[in-house]
């Protein structure tokens, strides 16, 4: 199951880009840009480390997570996930290690469904695998940041997600959307989820 | 036309936090977070002018660009817009000198659609304008940073956008599909845009 080829970085900073900071998750890299007209400007743009989810099948259900954070009001719902460990985490390990952590599920059966670069300015790729056949294996394992209950969703209303203001994963939205509105892609995307 | 109230911040930064890095776009700010087991970290998030943009229609046509930036390769659809000049500008004047800078447009028919924070861990809100009946005012004035063709395209290109794998403006997209999808939401979005 390793060895994906990861493809898409939209805007990845200039080899000759300098880090003038490094915060506790962000990287600040400028560099001299040459504009079209020949003059120079400084540019910048930000690294921080990738980020996974994964879309848990168990039987003909789907895992869903209600979550809150330490500094924010509203719990809101998302996919088990998070943050790679470092720049080189290779994805697919950290999607596994937080669905287990968070959810205490694990899957043998991995596939990448979307890689994205959701903001032009800054070097981070979303990468969401669909984990088919989850079995659970312990009880989640939560951090101090992190209160998070797991339940089970079929897939209308996984696909009702894409209703909810706060869910925050818009492309994963548009995915729902046509999902919703073709019968053809609802097949599709069901077919993807839960394997065919 | 002046003030709106503008209500969204999904997670604004807290007022005890700590600016640790100026950067040219982006700030990067600090603060103490206790956790839900009373332990403290260190939370970082980022906070950068917010950014306006305009669906602006010419009759029955609405004003589409193809903008090429210094440090990207491919020519991407946008909407008229860009940065707002500080974390003071009133958005709907950086509207107005956005679409007039990059189109040449104007128009006394302004109506505000959309407020989103794209980020949870930025401070920065896109909003998003409608500018009805414009009319050309002088030649547009770009910067040398810009590379901007605008063009008119018909209410169903518009919808047609939200298949575009450059048009990065997703929660958009989601809006488009709902109108390609429903009768109703496409008259109603049609209203929108073109007043009724």
């Amino acid at each position: 199951m390793m060895g994906y080829k990861y493809t898409i970085m939209r805007d990845p900073i200039p080899s000759h880009a300098k880090m003038v900071f490094k915060g506790k998750i962000f990287e600040v890299w400028q560099w001299e840009q040459k504009m079209f007209d020949g003059s120079i400007m400084i540019f910048e743009r930000l690294r921080r480390p990738n980020t996974v989810q994964s879309v848990a099948t168990v039987g003909d259900k789907i895992l869903l997570q209600t979550q809150q954070q330490p500094d924010k009001m509203e719990p809101f719902p998302s996919l088990p996930g998070g943050r790679c460990d470092s720049f080189d985490e290779d994805p697919l390990e950290a999607a596994k290690r937080e669905l287990l952590e968070e959810t205490g599920y694990v899957s043998d059966d991995w596939t990448l469904w979307k890689e994205q670069n959701p903001v032009g300015k800054i070097q981070w790729t979303i990468y969401t695998f669909i984990a088919r056949n989850c079995r659970k294996q312990q009880e989640p394992q939560l951090d101090a940041g992190e209160k998070i209950t797991t339940h089970l969703i079929d897939f209308e209303e996984f696909l009702m997600l894409s209703e909810h203001p706060y869910f925050y994963e818009k492309e994963l939205a548009v995915s729902l959307f046509r999902a919703r509105f073709s019968q053809k892609e609802r097949k599709k995307l069901k077919n993807l989820i839960f394997g065919k």
